[in-house]
């Protein structure tokens, strides 16, 4: 049984509220049961240095939490003047997974700032983070759209992320809370698109190890959640999925 | 006329919201308009090393933006790897205006932890950061009374803060938005009890300079400001405000 | 009684060594009793990059104090890798005074950086600093004046700064020494030019408040004490007070 | 075909030479082809403050390249007074995979500093580093057990890790160089036991997705790798390398 | 001819005030010609931690500039910060400099913090900072004795540093000034004791080399300026001098 | 009798393996007994800000230590964030000396980034690194005119470093082991040409001092060894050095 009553195929209440913040051309409050996080994606007009004169854009992303955003505060990374390697990580892995469903040679020479700011922490910062940060991504594409700066929505496919894990007794489960976290034997994050493609596969034993079926029993329930959070996405969007679901129709018919 | 159709004395809508994160003691989402500020209270169970021994508490305050709180995306002070001069005065600001009101010596080794996030910005973040603050400072040691930590409420008095300026024709306003105050001759920060006496007084020319009788103008209409905002203020804390009410005639009677 | 037999209302022994360093533009040390501060203004051809194209000039100042100015050592701030909060708004203060009384359209797209670097220390400080920095700003743009670089001499007015405060035992005082200063419970630094306005107000209660009354008094002993500063700068100065006053007079007729 | 006519299942030609450097406790010099790595593994007499007074060690790896170990020269991360994610990320792979197989609660407060060091880059540097670096802290561990100072050698496993990858042509090929790792489609390391269960399994998309098949493929791939890995290890640690075939033994009986 | 009208082996104007700065135990102004350089003696009651237990003192030597200091304003390095590898170098020639004449096992658990901070810069700051902190050193352990804190004036030898160089034309000359110091194809800073012992010595060619005969006159010059420092120095000491003579006779007789 | 036998005037085993890592254009292993230093010379198309435009090339060194190089490890400065004043001192001076022997006029606007990597010291790492980094940078230039991007190899001598010291009983000795150093009283690393003519003097008394006859002593010491260097270069350089030895017989002819 779970600490929170969940089956072990079971998500979390997932929630998705747009245009939070108002400034953002794209702003999501998501969460994750008691995790929640702010996405916002912002537009600049030129890119890194590394891609200048080339004609295409690029994507960052950059996360942090609050300090008092978990149960006892951490010191805020700005005070500490560097950044930590897990936000490291955690940021380089949210920029890589966007990057692989937006056609980076549409958007022209821009740079999408995405920014996932935790404000509760309660387990899966991370996953619910990119899948927040895909849904102010097509927010902020979409008035890049709509203002006449590019011609199409430049989104190849949905992009979501979930959590699963193997805890102590040997049993798999989907999306962890922070307290399944904390004890579990094997932490594996997971980030697929719509089309059921991985994007990125992390999967940790935690001074512990894990046997090839345990990671196919931890892949078959990822599928699965991920499988719902593209749902809760369309309707998030909402026309704009029909827009997504054109463009992979098309694409897979060429 | 102002922008927002505002009387030259009248606050914008302001609400607080208590509770709004599960992990801090102290909790508050304070807006002011479209300025919108998480501040949250955490309780450390020990003091910076200058205080260690002698038996006493202390405050610390710390005070961000989210990088898209903005109009244009800041630079996330972590990633530049310090803090600006801005952050910086505006927290030393919030540590010490709370100072002022909360008794240290009652408070045994402990520290607490002010962290104001500021969400979305419209002008006036330092001072809806001080009187949301106050608010999460209450909760935090109220907590600890609750707990039996400490004996009875150690706040002096109410402490709120707002902003005064004077216009480009002159007229002097309460509670600038950040369209006024980016064309503002003066800009003024007023911190002020809950029995109109100052706690500290910040007032700039910006490439302009202030008389005598327009500094009068603008502490009257501070003094309003104030007055409503702390009522404001009690009907967030509840029970703890007739605790204050209480402890404050107490000691006018000493 | 105060500690070096002053009145209330008396400042301290004020001397302004002009031409004291032999290298830049304007330099200058000042005194205000045992507390020593050279102030050098120095020009520099170009603009920060906010600036450059709108062919106007900038003001930036610097602060520091020599790690012995003060009774104990204080570790430098280069050896920490980073400027104190302290630091960071003492400097702001200071180049946002002299930016209010020098017309920066007419220096074209020059910096005049203005250091301000504490020998010894007594309290006052910062106050110094600015009445230091003025004279040394007006000599600096005397010299590219005399060069022919610029027309006029490009200041509005003088510009001079004194610290006010309260005693634990309420008596309001003028021109705070360190051992003053240290046990006061108001502190307020008040800027002001030559025409008697307010450039800059920042009046703090350590741990204390203060009443309106009290702050009437505190700025009554400020103006007196501006008036007498800003006559010994016009020494200082020499005939370009005269230029000034020229200056003022035809501003104030137009 | 691959660029250096390698079957797709072939490893690189991998040497491991012990005892490269004098002062460590524990010193290799592992080649995966071009790719070579100094792996030294120094003990220390105590554990980092969150350890402290637990009575167990733990294990530290840092990870650098020379600036040219590289085609074009990397500007040292000393001089830019930071490490970079990338170095952050590979580092804390390396530690987090040598403490799953490493019995921390017999090395008494002792911490185990990896320095990987990479003098030659030609792909798969954090897969080589992870080789050579259990290599390294068997020797290490071997020299605390031979000096008494620890019972028996406290390895649970041996512990090896390969890299595996799609090219764009669809192809999943074993041990990319770095040519194959510039292009390829999909790049993903595994860290296995000698049992060969995972203990860190990273797959990422560059740009691209990849599909359940491609995943079993590569799997598969890496397996036949880090047997072959595991021979060479044990060759490289000689007799310590019966003492944990022992060890397993003994710990699959019980 | 020097550009100063100055013999080849003639040092300029050098002048040693003291009890410059009132906090520090000992306080310096040395001038150089137009170098100035305050130095100031601080003593701290512990030493570094790898000191500690040991019951033996330390001296730590920092350096810096005023900004303007120099023809062109140099930017601070605690804005840089970082300090200099120049900086650097010279702090630590300083300190190491003057350990070689103080008894550090006589001065118990104490640091003596000296800093050199040039007010104004004009060639030899270096060897002038060593000049004038041996006196400073002197004063503030004459202090330590006077308030018998320790028993004898650990002082072994007379400590004064000088330039030589080499100008183009291939003449040797004694204390360079920056015009001929920028110049100057050789560039050495001699380091000696009272009794013509070396303490350091540090010649480089600058884009050029010299020969054994060069470096021979070069030595002479320096032993010549040498001898004249010290006189200097014992007049700016006063009666310590004579306690130095003493010592270094009873020294010189065991 | 020295510590491993050798006389007073002998050097250590001294090897130099040229191309010794495949990527940069000059790669050298050098040893001076159990001192080994990769010394890897790279070529950049660009001068730093400071030199830009004027035609003329540079040589910047850095110099770094594995952290494991010396018999107990050393925090790598990329972790502390910053690096050391040795390093600095260190490094600035090979890049010094080996501007003396460069013609940069004649490489154009390049620079030669020289890395020297210790990754086993036992004394004298700063000299064999010079030693070593002279044979890159030859190699590296010889490349340019064999790719024909100069004209003639712009090498003025050959460039040498060695150490000398002088023990507690007052023997002088060549080039010091790290036993011999961290005894010795007086440590000097000389710099010298192919012509014995000086490029940099640094002679240091460790808490003691040293006279002019043992000056004298250690420079014929080391004039020495720096033959006896020269002679291991050539071999190193191969054909190079007749072109070298070329050059300076047409340059002492002119």
């Amino acid at each position: 049984m779970r600490s929170d009553q969940r089956e072990v195929n079971q998500l979390r209440n997932v929630t998705i509220e747009t245009d939070y913040v108002k400034h953002p051309e794209g702003s999501v409050l998501i969460s994750f049961g008691d995790t929640k996080v702010i996405c916002n994606a912002s537009v600049e007009d030129r890119v890194p240095p590394f891609l200048r004169g080339q004609g295409k854009g690029w994507i960052t992303a950059e996360y942090a939490m609050l300090p008092r955003a978990t149960e006892s505060r951490n010191i805020r990374e700005s005070s500490k003047g560097k950044v930590s390697g897990r936000t490291m990580e955690i940021q380089r892995l949210i920029g890589r997974a966007l990057r692989a469903v937006v056609d980076l040679d549409s958007i022209g020479e821009r740079t999408l700032w995405v920014d996932c700011d935790v404000i509760q922490a309660d387990g899966g910062t991370r996953t619910a983070s990119i899948t927040g940060a895909f849904v102010a991504v097509v927010l902020a594409l979409g008035k890049l759209v709509d203002a006449g700066k590019i011609k199409k929505l430049p989104i190849t496919d949905y992009l979501t992320a979930i959590s699963v894990g193997v805890l102590p007794d040997g049993q798999e489960i989907l999306d962890l809370c922070y307290e399944e976290d904390s004890k579990a034997h094997v932490d594996m994050n997971v980030v697929m698109t719509g089309d059921g493609e991985f994007v990125e596969l992390q999967g940790t034993g935690e001074e512990a190890t894990f046997t090839m079926p345990q990671l196919q029993t931890m892949l078959s329930l990822a599928q699965k959640g991920v499988e719902e959070l593209v749902e809760m996405q369309k309707e998030a969007i909402g026309s704009y999925a029909e827009v997504i679901d054109n463009l992979r129709e098309k694409a897979s018919n060429e």
